[in-house]
């Protein structure tokens, strides 16, 4: 019987691909338009693929060196001889998310374009119906990978002994948060690489284009154009691919853990893991379901728009909230049920910090509209209200995951016993992306729409089309903006959960750990983590400045040497420019990834394990609000300067329209390559400190 | 002959004071100058006072509200009958300390332009001594404030009973503690208004005067040109004066408070307490003896300028160093000698800070050139790569007073006692701050020097005058960067010491803590005292930016009403901006002053002390860290508009002109508003936890 209830995820699984494809095969049949239209699609295509290759075979090559010293650790005996094989699984798995997610994008953006023809209703459904594929890949394959660990392993350590002399289900476990290491490292990489390249083509792009030569944005005469189309690509769909995918499984992983050091005493750590999995396959039941209400009429206004899109991710978390209940009644019974309020803790806390952020970063509101109206004394004051806006929007979703933190924890019977309450915060992060297969989706068509506005500016479609594209695209800001806000709120529950593995971790080894706050090491293991989040963003976004430098560069020699660009006589050199952020993004990605990786290491070898918990708690706490920070400062400044655009504070071309678009500028690297990293960064140093745990005390200088 | 060693406080500090009088009397023998410079000195003394009294009056109220508030919770037995008076106390000569520096500085500014006539060197000794004036009467008021309390507390106790039966010093240290809330509470309204008062003066001005109407800094035709220069003695001079107030006393009764909990039972509960006002007045002689070393020679580059200055704060250390030994050695003897080590840790920890503040704000380093070449490209850029030199100027500084916080724990002897360990950590602060008599002369002269170069440029003096208050004024900016790393390197530490103060006051109020990580009301503390400090410099952020806009619009209706400003044909109507800005700092100071005491009251009655401590903890952790971004981020844009203003890049009046300036424009809130006050929040927090510690206690709603 229980065997039957946990064949739901692989089935899950299959459902979410089966339906990806059908959606894939659905937009593909449409037309991609004219041939101009095809062509530009065609290069960008080509620039994403082109990068997406160089990128992994770069990774390729970390991925092969860490499997090689996995493979030393567990010679050693310091891992299960898994691990190793598990890291690169995870890391393929999330590299191939963002890949299928992006070979989708680009062959949706023309064809939204062409809908877009039609009506505004025929575009969402295309760029919608894009995302959705990506959603459900994501769901799909996270869910493959952890159904095929699972049972493999289970076979494996049924007529096998585990390390240590673990329970089973311990070993189990404890083997697939490795695989969550790889997925960590490869979404890492994914966007951080992936969100240089696109901002640092974007930032670049315009600076040179709209503010030196005074062509606007997507104008084909600007040689950084189709960099900037492959950006969205590489960055916002395979960046943000593998990151979902990543805080996906690794809240699942994390939350497994958990409950066999929970549940284990109770003699119910296989209902305690099956949980979060079926809970997933309802999930993505209810995603596919909530899909069919996304749609919307001609002349919606973004009011409309933006309805649209909700109802399907509200009826989908209305359809969790009810399947769910059956999950951990069928599981651990009435007696456990508090475990059910966790989950609906986590899901609510996603739809609070949703509409916080909705409330920060759409024109709709005030706080974006007041950046707008700071455009009127110049650039220095949109900035500032820009940051200050940011700041501000820090405290909803905090205090959200706060409430969500202590009311997962004391209704799951934390007070009685601490294990199960710590079980209850991670699996209220499974709650809040239990709907990831539609949120996703809500978030993924942005690139798809702002590519189709590129494909209609630089084909010379009519205005009303570029119209539609455009309400399209900037919905789109709000709805990243909320997904990052889900990847971050999510983020930090599962990095608790981490912390909690961690330690469990080092208390299975025989190591000794001190968590209290007073104890200098976890303090200054504490300040460091704190300080880690500031340096990572320093590095991602001195490289995007670095690497607009040079398209800036390129951009203005093809203007001078090629003669005829600006007339329209003469085709820019669209190739270098994207070679050129390709081999700085790759480059530049390198540095902030190992930093990553490193310090965990290095400070628990300096400090010992209380200072490696300090740094991870330090960590989350300060990337938690930076990153909230960030997206919502970038979200809010693009929202003003569409904002300006539409007319308000003089428009187009006025001074106040300069200084909003330096805001924008500014909001880039934020939202889009520093911000969505650090949600990331927090889960993989925590990764890394498990994996790594039993090197660390062998050692460490400070026992 | 222990009474005798202890009389040096008192005796140290009527040397700082008699010293400081001896200056002020050497400074006001010199000439303001012609007619044109005395009346405009005067103007901006008139609006500095105008300014302070109605401060003073505001915060009285607050004051008298909160004497109540405390007198109530005496007389319900949450307090010693002593606290209100010591919270008072405090508060008076916190805000007495800035208006004796305000007052100096208001009388050097004309007497620095009419001695740069002269030589480099005279303007130097000038401005110098001005700072010197305030370094003296802060450390001088503050060991005097020290040595009142506590002998009149150990008079007292000396034939009344101890509340709670405790031990006589710890009812006397913890008395002391809130004479600290007193002065932390001035220090904040003095930072946060002042802070408010100069920067909305200072943008405002340069957002109409520099952008719109293209009329150079200081520029008399400018309505709000007064307002600037009243600002940097309100905000610069009188609000750092009551922060260094704050930060000094702080740290010596924090480190007072841990003493009595680490020695007593050793009985040498005296002797921990005696060390650090002992070393105080080591640290008014050197600092004395210090002020010597500092001068120079005409046609000095920033190079010897800083040197100069280099000259008399390491001198000073260095005799710090060498008679703190015997402080420590008298007082413990050799077997404690590791509290030596800490104060040297400490030591050093203040010296690398400055360094690395250096290194990060001067224009003769990479960072800050970096930022100047990003000009080039445009406001967009320069902002990107400032925030980015800022984030990871963070790096330094955390790990210095990580390494500090591990020598002076452990140096001192916290493997075997905890306690002492934290004596340690929090006696490094006393040592960093032991110096401060020339360290905020280094500090405070910059306004000096920068009122000096407005009285310049306002009685339109020869360009040489102007060139030699613009290289001090230059300097300044990095001192000041240099004097607030100190302030919020020395905040940590106390903020760390302060915690666990608050943690022995629960304890011996009966109440039970668990301050283990894994704790959730802990987490949760963390994550919203993360989140405090970034909401926090939201508030001020905005209220700067509002402020500065009632100034735009005011300098515009008067360039519009009043016919003949920008000919130079009639007066501006001075007085009006500084009104304008005296009211709306008034106003805008309350709300974010109230968020920091309220919110440890309201966590503590709705979350438990748990969470009280583990938001001081996540505050003092993301306060540090964005503390040294903003106020390095602003030095160093401050500089990098300087460095271009010198010629590079295009020089004065090019687009990269325009482009610095939008960044120093950002910048001004950073570093003299939100920045420098997150050192106060973090401390202000604690202490308030701690005098609220019984009636929260005693009210919570989770025990």
């Amino acid at each position: 019987m229980r065997f039957d209830i946990l064949l739901l995820a692989p089935l899950g699984s299959i459902l979410a691909l089966a339906f990806a494809g059908y959606l894939s095969v659905r937009i593909l049949a449409k037309s991609e338009g004219t041939d101009d239209m095809v062509r530009i699609a065609e290069a960008v295509r080509e620039g994403a693929y082109a990068y997406l290759k160089r990128q992994y075979s770069g990774v390729a090559l970390f991925f092969g060196i860490m499997f090689l010293i996995l493979v030393a650790l567990s010679v050693k005996g310091h891992l299960p001889i898994f691990v190793p094989f598990a890291f690169l699984t995870g890391g393929f798995f999330s590299g191939l998310s963002g890949f299928i997610g992006m070979a989708i994008a680009t062959r949706s953006s023309a064809r939204t374009t062409n809908a877009a023809k039609k009506s505004l209703n025929s575009a969402l459904q295309i760029a919608f119906s894009s995302g959705a594929v990506m959603g459900l890949v994501v769901v799909g394959l996270g869910l493959l990978d952890l159904s095929i660990w699972y049972y493999l392993l289970n076979w494996w350590y049924a007529s096998h002994p585990t390390p240590h002399g673990m329970d089973k289900l311990a070993a189990i476990t404890s083997t697939m948060l490795c695989f969550g290491m790889g997925a960590s490292s490869q979404a890492l990489f994914a966007r951080v690489g992936g969100g240089i390249f696109t901002k640092a083509a974007d930032v670049g792009a315009d600076l040179v284009g709209k503010v030196e030569a005074g062509i606007p944005e997507d104008d084909p005469r600007n040689p950084a154009v189709i960099a900037d189309n492959v950006g969205d690509n590489v960055g916002d769909v395979a960046g943000m691919g593998a990151d979902l995918y990543e805080s996906y499984v690794g809240s699942i992983v994390a939350t497994m853990a958990l409950g066999v050091a929970a549940f284990g005493k109770l003699g119910l750590s296989l209902q305690s893991i099956t949980i979060p999995l079926v809970m997933a396959a309802v999930g993505v039941v209810s995603s596919i379901l909530g899909t069919f209400f996304v749609k919307t009429k001609e002349k919606a206004e973004q009011g409309a728009l933006l309805a649209a899109l909700r109802r399907g991710v509200f009826s989908s978390s209305i359809m969790v909230a009810i399947g769910s209940f059956f999950v951990v009644k069928f599981n651990l019974g009435l007696s456990h049920i508090g475990i059910y309020y966790a989950v609906l803790s986590g899901l609510a806390a996603g739809v609070l910090i949703g509409l916080s952020t909705e409330f920060f970063t759409s024109s709709k509101y005030k706080p974006t509209r007041s950046i707008a109206e700071t455009s009127l004394t110049g650039p220095a004051t949109v900035i500032i209200s820009g940051i200050a806006v940011g700041m501000s929007s820090t405290a909803i979703p905090v205090i959200v995951v706060a409430i969500a933190i202590l009311a997962s924890y004391y209704l799951s019977g934390g007070a009685g016993d601490p294990s199960i309450g710590l079980y209850g915060v991670a699996i209220s992060a499974v709650g809040m992306l239990s709907t990831l297969g539609i949120t996703l989706a809500t978030d993924a068509y942005g690139p798809v729409a702002d590519n189709a506005g590129g494909n209609a500016e630089m084909t010379h479609q009519p205005k009303e089309i570029r119209q539609r594209t455009d309400a399209l695209d900037t919905l789109g800001n709000t709805t990243a903006a909320t997904g990052k806000g889900f990847a971050i709120g999510s983020a930090a529950l599962t990095a608790l959960a981490l912390i909690a593995a961690y330690r469990d971790q080092i208390q299975i080894l025989g190591g000794k750990i001190d968590l209290s706050l007073m104890n200098p090491r976890t303090l200054v293991g504490l300040l460091i983590g704190g300080m880690l989040p500031f340096v990572f963003c320093s590095m991602t976004m001195k490289a995007v400045g670095r690497t607009a430098g040079s398209i800036v560069v390129e951009v203005r020699r093809q203007f001078k040497e090629i003669a005829g660009i600006m007339e329209g006589r003469a085709k820019p050199d669209y190739a270098r420019c994207v070679k050129i952020v390709t081999a700085a993004a790759q480059k530049e990605m390198i540095l902030p990834s190992l930093m990553a990786i490193a310090s965990p290491i290095l400070m628990g070898i300096l400090a010992g394990v209380d200072s490696v918990t300090g740094m991870l708690t330090g960590a989350t706490v300060s990337g938690f609000v930076l990153a909230i920070m960030m997206a919502n400062s970038g979200g809010a400044w693009d929202n003003a300067k569409k904002y300006v655009e539409e007319g308000n504070f003089g428009g187009k071309g006025s001074l106040a329209h300069k200084a909003v678009v330096v805001g924008d500028t500014v909001g880039d690297p934020f939202k889009d390559t520093s911000g969505p990293s650090l949600n990331i960064l927090i889960k993989l140093m925590s990764m890394v400190s498990i994996v790594f745990a039993s090197f660390i005390l062998s050692n460490t200088l400070m026992k």
